[in-house]
C-alpha cells in the first residue's frame, strides 16, 4: 500500500481579484463549512500546482528561501515550494465567511490556486509541546523565527 | 486545472513496533531529511487510508469526535478522519534521526500508513496572528481547546 499512489481532488480555489483575498469552496463541497465561522483561523492547504513538474518533484534540497547564503537543506527540512508531493499550507485568520467564500487578509498563492483540504487551528492539536527549537538559518532573521 | 485531480506518493511509512513509533523516510527520498534535526518539532502529513472509500470521501458533515452531543459540523470545521481529500497532519516532537529514520513520542496512525510530506514547525508561519477563537464544542472541553 504505501507505495502505491493516493488521488486528490481540488475542493476549491483561491480568488485574488480587486484587492480582495478569497477562499471558494466547489458549491458540491459547501455543506462542509458548516460551523467554520466559529474559529478565528484555518490551515488552507493547497497545491504548488506551478511547481508540478517531474523534476521540480525530484529537488530533495534546496538553499532555503533561495538564499545561498543558507546551507543546503532537504526540503523536508523546509517549506520550499518543492518536493515530491507539492501540498503548501498557509495559516489564515478567517475575515468572514459568505456562503462558499471565506474571505482572508492574503495567501501567498496565486489566484486560481486549487484548494486540497481546510482545517480549524485548534490549539491542542496546533501548539507545540516542550521548547522549539530552529537551526540558525531560521533563527537568525529577526522576527522570522 | 481547479479541478482536475493531483496524484500524491507516499515518502514514507509510520512504523509502530516493539514499543517505538518512527517514522521512516523510504531510501529515494533520504536526502531530504538534511537539517532536520536542527528543529524541534515537525509537522507529519499521513494518508488517513482506512478511509479512502468513496462513501466516507462524500462525508462533509460529523458529530466532532464521534459525540452526538456535539453539534453537526462540516468536516471543514473539524479535523475529522473523514474529508474529501484524506490528508491528516500531526505536529510531533522529534526525539531523534538516524539516517532514514525519525523518532517521535506517538502519532494516531497506525503502523504502516503513508507519509505524504514532512514541514519543519516554524514559528512565524506556524503561530496565529492575533486572537484565537474556537467554538463551544471544542472550548467546552477542560484542556483540549
Amino acid at each position: 500500500m504505501a507505495e502505491d499512489s493516493c488521488v486528490i481532488y481540488p475542493i476549491g480555489q483561491v480568488e485574488k481579484r480587486e484587492g480582495q483575498t478569497r477562499l471558494r469552496v466547489f458549491s458540491k463541497y459547501a455543506p462542509g463549512l458548516l460551523g467554520l465561522g466559529g474559529f478565528s483561523h484555518v490551515h488552507v492547504f493547497w497545491w504548488f500546482g506551478e511547481n508540478d513538474t517531474p523534476r521540480k518533484r525530484e529537488t530533495l534540497q534546496v538553499h532555503p528561501r533561495g538564499d545561498k547564503e543558507n546551507p543546503l537543506t532537504g526540503v523536508f527540512a523546509t517549506r520550499a515550494p518543492v518536493r515530491p508531493n507539492l501540498i503548501a499550507t498557509t495559516l489564515c485568520r478567517i475575515r468572514g465567511i459568505d456562503g462558499e467564500v471565506i474571505r482572508i487578509d492574503a495567501i501567498e498563492a496565486f489566484d486560481g490556486t486549487p484548494i486540497l483540504d481546510l482545517k480549524p487551528y485548534i490549539p491542542a492539536a496546533d501548539r507545540p509541546q516542550g521548547d522549539v527549537r530552529v537551526p540558525q538559518w531560521v533563527a537568525g532573521r529577526c522576527g522570522r523565527m
